[in-house]
Formats: structure tokens, C-alpha cells, sequence
């Protein structure tokens, strides 16, 4: 080919780009709506039909502004001539996506989102919409209520706060008890997590409208717990798998876990109406929350038969890195495969198909260690979602169905891998 | 005096101011303490038993940052050697103070406070305790439930949220019907701002224990409302007392009123409890809140017998910048005072002794006028607080004991001015 054929090529090609992209942009420029998570009356950031995020930020000032998706981009944002910072992201994955905007070393929130507790702080997010999804999005069905509660905890001598759902009819229909799910955040979270991005409260809703889910109590508790009289850990500077991390992860468990079965369970079969035996209560959690989930359960099965793990299951410090050893692990209750199952109605896991490989691979193989031990469970893989909150979205629309219902476990266990 | 006297007291004054400076640092160092208010863990904002804040902002690259109280200083932060921005006001009023922290340019939230919906974003707040008051602290005492609700309007064509306190005998007592106080937030505040900033659910159990209040219903519903099909308006640059900005104003009093009589009552009503007669029935809101409580409870006397006015109260534009004519002004409903007394069972009015002139001036032109007119009225005023959140809490706690009891009601009426 001849230096004039690559140049008109070069220019025919141009042509073409440019072309597309006046297309897009005038698109775009048409398309792109406030999302709905954002503050009220914020026109950004904005979100398009192809769930590209438009995030814009006033820093007149700043030298430098980034801004950074935890999931997701973390890039330069654009100075424009009115102070204002612009960045687009390529198409990212439905759901809500946490975010944080750097401007000069400064790690802060956007004002323009509404303010989600992530990352042990007040942080930003974008939802971004799933097309044709509409389960966790409220609809025009008999609505529960989300209750906050405080109960006073002897464990840690604090007053501790619990959101509670309760589904439609529990005030019309005054001598019905219900069974109970015990729902957990994750680390750096808290307990409005489950209903603020979550969504789990219209997620029930829809899930017991259609009949796919039984009428339940849903408790969401907060998952951070410190014994009374037992000084905040100093760990300023240790390793995540260091001695003192590891000590403090265990004594907060320990203390979450006295919490949620001496206050927090009996304070709620006082004040609810539960069906208060261990057929009728479950517990799951994501991440940090699927370890507590498995820490309590296990030590607990006179509590509870259903379990679900999102994105987070065993302890990864007893685990090890390798595959753990289903005879002593998890207090040897799996060692016998049959007694197991009569025991736990329900063993449930998940994991977004593009979490982070550690994590991914932490889920797979757990999955094929219960495997190849026999062990019945659930195994679920979200499409196309990281270690965020539409993958647990999901992973509440897969586990809630098969909670509390005998018959349908039966006809589910086929699905069972 | 010759110049070696003087020099020789300056040296003393300075000693003494050096002296007592260093008296206090020493004093300030053991005494601050991470505000309640913090997010979880972080070490600042800091409170003294002086009543001393300090704020501690990371922004390695920052060439400037501010903190801005919005009820309080103003001022430049100081930059540290580590990165860290500081500042520390001198003593300030008990209570939540919002504020935001300016990084070259960019008004942000502090990540270490709890996230606070304020002035239409979400903001950072410090709570700086009141000594001797635990009236709005959660104590050993019966305590009721913040409920998050969602229905649906047909005047909005949206679906919308409240929150509703349902006191503590609410569930254990099935056939008890109780009365309902419907309580705004402020402009720029949204329906939360009453449980998380104004804490009225541990103000209320505390009432209700002490037998000061009656058992009562709280709905707090969000004050912004737009008529299905009405477009936003755009206020860009129109000045506060324009055209556009009162038709904008007036549109949204007309749509929440709507909202408010047409949905949310009935819903509440069918919903929860109530004993749904004016007897029954209170408003009260703050700022904004106490605009509509006006507007609403005027056109729809039928409806409610309390109302209560927390600095804001009459329809600024209806009042005009003079005196009221009470023979025309609240629909002329005031016009015959005794007709007036005897169909409203109180009308309450308050502000901060330390508000703004222009908002503390209007209450008491109000309170003048009523007084004039021998309108039955109660005003009260809160000690050394601004148009902020302590202001509320102390309304709202002589409010709430003053509605629904008619005996009471008697009792009190000497009260009133």
C-alpha cells in the first residue's frame, strides 16, 4: 500500500471516528439523566442508557482532582473553564457504586450524591440501572416498614441500634408470628446498609407480592461490637494478618457474637412477633458479614438451619489459604455430609463473577471443597458484578425464596450443586 | 509611667497569658474527646468540657482550607506538618452544629463526622453535649420505634417516604389507638432530620416514661413536593423574592399541602393506630417546616387542633416586612380570638435567643401581634441557641407535653402569654 492510500485510509478512518463519535456525543447529550441516588435536585452525577457515569465536581481552586470508584475507575478528572471538574466512565455494571472524589490530597464525598456509610465513612455512590430490573425498585404492592430500634446490650454496655423489616401485614393481621432473618452488612458498613443500598425492604416486598418469598422479619443489626470495659484495639500501623489484627478480628467476632445471641435475639423475640426456634430463623451476610454469619451459625446451630454467605463465608484465618479440611472445619459439623443436611435446611454462597480474584477464588473454593465432600449447598454466581452491591442485591432475590419453606426446599434441592 | 514600666508590665501580661495558655493546653489535652457525632472510630471532630471543637482535615496538597460552621466560625484552618488541617473554636452552643470544610475551592463534607442531610446536601455536623441534659439521649426507659414508610401519591405521582415514631407501648398494646403529631424538618433537611439530628424519638420515649407526654404517634414526611406532570421550575439566578422564586414556593406549599391531606393522612390513618379526629391531630415543623405547619393547618382547621411554630411560622411573603392584620391574616381564623381559642387547643411559637435578627425579629413581631389581637398563644424562647437543631430539641420538649391533654391544656393556659 502507498503512502497516499495509508493517508487516505488514515483519513477515511478518521472520518469514520469522528463520525461515531459526533454520534455518541449527540446521544449522549440526550441521554444522560440524574441518577437516583443522588441529593436532592443534584444534576450530577448523570448516568446514560449505556451506563456510562458523568461525575462533576466544583473545586475552582484544586490542582488536582481525582476521582475514584472503588470498584471501578480511578482517574484525572478534567478542569473545565468554570471551576467545575467533568470526568465519563466507560459502561460500568448495574447496581450502586461506591465513589470518592481526591481533590489536592484531600479524600472527600460528592455533594451531589446522596452520602452511603462504605469504607468506615460517609462516602458517594452512583446507581447506575439495570435494564428491565425491577425487584429491588419500590412497586405498587403492599409495602413492609423498615423499624429502627435500640436495644440496650450487656455484652458491650452500649445502646445498640437494629433496623427491623417487618413485611405487609404484620399490623393487619395482629396474632401472626413470622419467622426471622438476621441480615449483616459489610466491613466498613452499617446496619442501614442492607435497606439504603441494598434495597432489601422493596426487594421483600416484591419477593412476597409475587408469593416467591414468605412473609419474614428481616433483622439488620450493627456488626461492629466491643465488650464492655475492653479498650479500642490499637492498630495503627499492623499488617492485616498480623498477631494484634487478628486478636482484635477475633475479639470483635466474639463480642458480636455474645451480642447478637444473648441482647440482640432475645431482645427481639420479646418485641416482635417470632416464631422463635431455630427452624425459623436464618442468618447471612456479605463479606465481613458472610464471616460473622458462618462464625455464629456454626457455634450456634441450636439457633439457627439457613445460612447464606454473599461474597464472604468462612473465616479466612481458620481456612488458611488452602482448602480447608472438612472434617475438623467449621467445628467438624460437616464431617458427617447426611446428618448436615437433615440439620441446616439451607447452606448458601455467592460471588459476583468479577470480584477480585482473591476473593473469587476464597468462594470457589469453598464451593468445591463442599463438593468434594458432599456437602449439600447452594452455589451462586452473580453475572458480570464485583464485590458491590448488586451482586448481593441478587444474591438476597436467590436466598430469600428459599427460606422457611419445607416443600419448596425439597423441589429447590435439585438446583443444588 | 516611664518606658521600662511599661515594658515591665507587658513582660508580666505576657508571662500570665503564657502561663495561662499553657495552663489550658494542658487542661485541653486530657480533656477532648471524639465527638458522639463522629463516624465510626474517628478520632475527630473533638469536644472539650469547654465546649471547644476541634476539627482535623486531611489535605496533604491543599493549598487553602476553611471550615465554615453555618452557625458559627468561619475561618482558615491551619496546616500541619503531616498533612492534616486544623482548627479549634472557642466555646460554642450545646447541641449539633452543621458545617462543611472549603479545600481550595470545594465545599465538602468532613469524612470523619457522621453524614447529616443539611442544606440540601449531605453535611458534617459536631454534637457538642448540653451538661446536665439527657432529655434527647436514649435512656433505661420504654423504648418506641422509628419506622420508615413508603407510599404512594397521587398527587406527586411518586412514591414517597415518612418516618413514623410509634411509641413504646405500641405493639404489646394491639388495641390502643393513640393521637398523631405530624412534624416537618427545615428547608434544605429532609424527613430524617428530626430523628437523626433532632433525636425526637429519644425526646419523646423520655417524655412518655416520665409521664410528662402522652403516648403519641410522630409521622415526619419529606416537605418537598412537585405535582405529577409539573416541571422543575428553573430558579438559576433568580434572586429569594422574585416572581418566580414565590410562584415556585407557592407551588410547592400547594402541592405538599395536597400531598399531606389528600395521601400521606389518609395512608398514615389507615395504616397505624390513630384516633383520626382534629382532637387528635398536631403539626409542628421547624424553619421551612413551620411555614407549611401554617399553610397547612389554616386551610385545613378540620383537620388539626395543635400547632406549633419552631422558628417559622406565618407565610413570610403573606405577612409582608410589617405587622400582620390579624382580622385578615391565617385566613382570618384569628379575627374573633375567644372562637379561636376554643377551636384550637394551642398555638405555639418559638425561636433561639441567639438566631439570626431577621428570623428571631419575625417570631417576635408574631408573638407581638398575637398578643395585640389576644390571640391565646404560648411563646417560648431557647436560651443562647441559634437557628439550629438544639433550638428544636428544647421545642419540641415543651411542645409534645402540651398536646392531647386537655386537662393539661387548662393547667398550662396560664402559661400563656
Amino acid at each position: 500500500m502507498s503512502i497516499i492510500g495509508e493517508n487516505t485510509s488514515m483519513r477515511l478512518i478518521r472520518a469514520l471516528m469522528l463520525f461515531a463519535t459526533s454520534l455518541c456525543f449527540a446521544q449522549d447529550s440526550d441521554d444522560f439523566k440524574p441518577a437516583t441516588s443522588n441529593a436532592l435536585n443534584a444534576q450530577y452525577p448523570r448516568v446514560d442508557s449505556n451506563s456510562r457515569v458523568q461525575i462533576r465536581f466544583k473545586a475552582p481552586d484544586a490542582s488536582k482532582v481525582r476521582v475514584n470508584f472503588w470498584s471501578g475507575p480511578k482517574a484525572d478528572m478534567e478542569k473545565q473553564a468554570d471551576g467545575f471538574w467533568t470526568f465519563t466512565t466507560p459502561p460500568i455494571a448495574p447496581g450502586p457504586h461506591y465513589y470518592t472524589v481526591i481533590v489536592d490530597g484531600a479524600e472527600v464525598s460528592d455533594p451531589g450524591s446522596t452520602a452511603y456509610f462504605g469504607g468506615s465513612k460517609w462516602a458517594s455512590a452512583v446507581e447506575v440501572p439495570e435494564a428491565g430490573a425491577t425487584y429491588y425498585l419500590p412497586q405498587d404492592v403492599p409495602q413492609g416498614q423498615v423499624r429502627e430500634v435500640w436495644y440496650h446490650s450487656k455484652v458491650t454496655g452500649t445502646w445498640r441500634r437494629a433496623l427491623v423489616y417487618t413485611p405487609p401485614a404484620y399490623d393487619t393481621q395482629p396474632t401472626v408470628r413470622y419467622p426471622v432473618l438476621y441480615l449483616q452488612h459489610g466491613g466498613g458498613e452499617d446496619e442501614s446498609g442492607w435497606t439504603r443500598q441494598g434495597k432489601a425492604n422493596f426487594i421483600l416486598d416484591n419477593l412476597i407480592a409475587s408469593g416467591k418469598a414468605k412473609p419474614m422479619i428481616i433483622v439488620m443489626a450493627n456488626g461492629y461490637a466491643r465488650r464492655a470495659g475492653q479498650p479500642a484495639p490499637d492498630l495503627a500501623g499492623k499488617p492485616f494478618n498480623s498477631p494484634e489484627m487478628r486478636k482484635a478480628i477475633k475479639d470483635m467476632m466474639s463480642a458480636f457474637e455474645d451480642d447478637m445471641t444473648q441482647a440482640l435475639i432475645p431482645f427481639i423475640d420479646s418485641t416482635f412477633r417470632t416464631v422463635s426456634d431455630r427452624d425459623h430463623r436464618a442468618m447471612a451476610g456479605l463479606s465481613m458479614g458472610g464471616m460473622q454469619t458462618f462464625h455464629v451459625t456454626f457455634d450456634h446451630l441450636e439457633l439457627f438451619s439457613y445460612l447464606g454467605g454473599f461474597s464472604g463465608a468462612a473465616n479466612v484465618f481458620a481456612m488458611g489459604n488452602g482448602k480447608p479440611d472438612m472434617t475438623t472445619a467449621f467445628n467438624g459439623e460437616m464431617a458427617n455430609p447426611n446428618a448436615f443436611a437433615r440439620r441446616v435446611h439451607l447452606l448458601w454462597i455467592g460471588v459476583g463473577t468479577d470480584e477480585p480474584e482473591r476473593m473469587k477464588q476464597g468462594i470457589e473454593q469453598l464451593h468445591a471443597s463442599l463438593d468434594e465432600a458432599k456437602v449439600q449447598h447452594v452455589f451462586y454466581e452473580s453475572p458480570g458484578t464485583s464485590h458491590e452491591w448488586q451482586t448481593w442485591r441478587r444474591d438476597l432475590k436467590d436466598f430469600a425464596p428459599r427460606l422457611f419453606q419445607p416443600s419448596r426446599q425439597q423441589s429447590l434441592s435439585a438446583q443444588r450443586k
